[in-house]
């Protein structure tokens, strides 16, 4: 194998697969990327079993070859080239020499041949929806992925194909984060559990530009495709939440407030609670106000927000990281909260509309 | 006490002296920062019995007072105040309200008498030097102050003022850095060590303006004056080294070099290195050029790099790490280094000048 390739192109393809490569295993060959140079063209591959990601980019190849290098060092040798044009050249006993300018590196290769191939997945029936929905939607619900291993299906997100809706959902037994994305269907209807660490990855890859990506399911995995770039992930197996009857339209008490305004309220409030001690927030409403407390042994605060409220008093308590989260993911100017008892979860959502809900338990207080 | 102040002026003077202030200690005022409110002045104190800091600005003092808050709870509250006005209130029970707009918080107040006093350094015979010189000169030594506690006064940099000449060094046992600047003096010699975390405190307190700091020392304590902020420091007692005697202008191979270029070099060559391991870099220096060379179990890397050279052929070998920080400190764009042999150390220092001394002691390897 001999190719010459433009350095910037090769670093973003590099970071583009990087993720996938493992760290610490007891495979050795995981924790390499497999370059496969064929004409034109060189394809890097990283694999760990749960998630692999293939990217392509034009380059100059003088003699096609399949080698695998050790991800992290060809990362650090790439992105500390001095040149534009890079040469890497399998030389005897796999040995490869990549050069650049006056700077010359010699590293141990792996044989390709030993790399474990991605799954395949049938590239028919793909169901196609823009890069950007894609990305923004799995960045607005992957922060109520569950982290705990007790329940495994809630430890990845719900993509959920019914009639022309794709839903998105994550689930970690205190709060639901829902989003709702239209989408042509001409397949039937999909449910597969994708893993967050996938779908972290994802969201890092895909480009906020125009494009789409096409979905591919089988029962075992879930191919993502975006031009240049592929990446395959197996499914979560498991029972999901039945997430749609959590929603329910009833309310004993409705808001509608302005989203950041509340959002900086919490935050400031939740000044006096300090990081990892879940100390709860009060929201206290009333026919004319919001008025927003916390008290802890640092002190008490105190903060009122116009809102506009129908239906009965109320006062309940949240985690306030549950309601901080949500209320980020969210986009809208002015968004509608519906509440029914201090022991049943309040659902945030658009005034108008089923874009998104974040339903939130509250947490039980003394009076 | 009652104050109304600006948000911004009074968060920026809580960041300058809040890293004085003591986290996990037993003495809990020392976590606090001390509000003094007199007439139309506010100043905060910190004080964590090696360092202290206090800083004033200007503030509506309805009603002058003195206690003292817990820093890093007051930090956050600040920062997170809706509104550029903020009102400090101590009530009953030494209990203090911070408001700003629709938002309050009443948080619990420590005594101001408790809090312990800076060291009185008396203010006569003091040391002028602009800060930006400063500045630049403790960022550009204090890498090489000593972490092990076997040589405390290894762990703090020499202040070594003679004549009209102002030395500053730091030595670790492998190396000495070494700045100079010419200071006014008319108070005779000083010699005084002053600990690295003071000096990190200084260094990023500084402005890089146009004013000057002017340093007074007594012996036990060093007192800066940069205008409304002091700082003071407790000084370290022991043996500093004799390291001028270091420096011998002899050599029997000089190089004059790109100190950028080389440093791209060793970088690059330091990346197969890893971090973490110290393995060697060799320098090979003959008439015509030099060669920067790498050999660890990840393969080889060799890196060619056009000097000036004189005398002697050498190989010589550094731990990176040491080379890459003398060489990122120094501003000019040739430098000069001298070598001995491959047991003594280098030094590397401008083409004309004393501005300043990098010594670093090579590492033997077989050949």
């Amino acid at each position: 194998m001999k190719i010459y390739c433009n350095q910037k192109a090769l670093m973003s393809c590099i970071n583009t697969v990087i993720k996938a490569s493992s760290t610490r295993t007891s495979l050795p060959i995981l924790e390499c990327i497999l370059i496969n140079a064929n004409s034109n063209y060189v394809t890097l591959t990283t694999n760990n079993l749960d998630l692999g990601i293939e990217s392509t980019f034009e380059a100059d190849v003088i003699t096609n070859g399949l080698i695998a290098l050790e991800a992290k060092l060809l990362s650090e040798i790439i992105k500390k080239m001095p040149n534009e044009e890079i040469e890497i050249n399998l030389l005897e006993n796999n040995y490869v020499s990549i050069a650049s300018g006056k700077s010359k590196f010699t590293i141990v290769a792996r044989t390709g041949e030993d790399f474990p191939a991605l799954p395949k997945v049938q590239v028919q029936k793909g169901y196609t929806i823009p890069r950007a929905a894609l990305k923004d939607m799995i960045n607005q619900t992957i922060f109520s992925v569950a982290s705990d291993e007790s329940r495994p299906a809630f430890m990845g997100e719900m993509f959920h194909i019914k009639d022309n809706t794709f839903n998105l959902v994550s689930v970690d037994g205190f709060r639901i984060s829902y989003r709702q994305a239209e989408i042509v269907n001409e397949f039937g209807e999909i449910e597969s559990i994708v893993p967050a660490k996938a779908l972290a990855e994802i969201a890092r890859i895909l480009p906020h530009d125009d494009g789409d990506v096409i979905m591919y399911f089988d029962n075992r995995h879930v191919f993502f495709d975006i031009e240049n770039t592929k990446i395959v992930s197996r499914l979560l197996e498991g029972e999901f939440l039945k997430y749609s009857q959590m929603f329910t339209p009833d309310y004993d008490t409705q808001i509608i407030v302005n989203c950041k305004e509340l959002l900086m309220c919490i935050e400031r409030a939740s000044v006096i609670s300090r990081e990892g001690k879940k100390h709860p927030i009060c929201l206290e409403i009333n026919t004319e106000q919001m008025i927003i407390k916390s008290n802890t042994d640092f002190g008490t605060s105190i903060e009122e927000l116009n809102a506009d409220i129908q239906g009965k008093n109320l006062t309940i308590a949240f985690n306030p990281r549950y309601l901080m989260d949500a209320l980020k993911a969210i986009e809208d100017d002015e968004i509608m909260i519906n509440f029914l008892s201090i022991i049943e979860p309040c659902i945030i959502q658009p005034k108008n509309g089923n874009a998104y809900k974040y339903l939130i338990l509250p947490i039980r207080v003394n009076a």
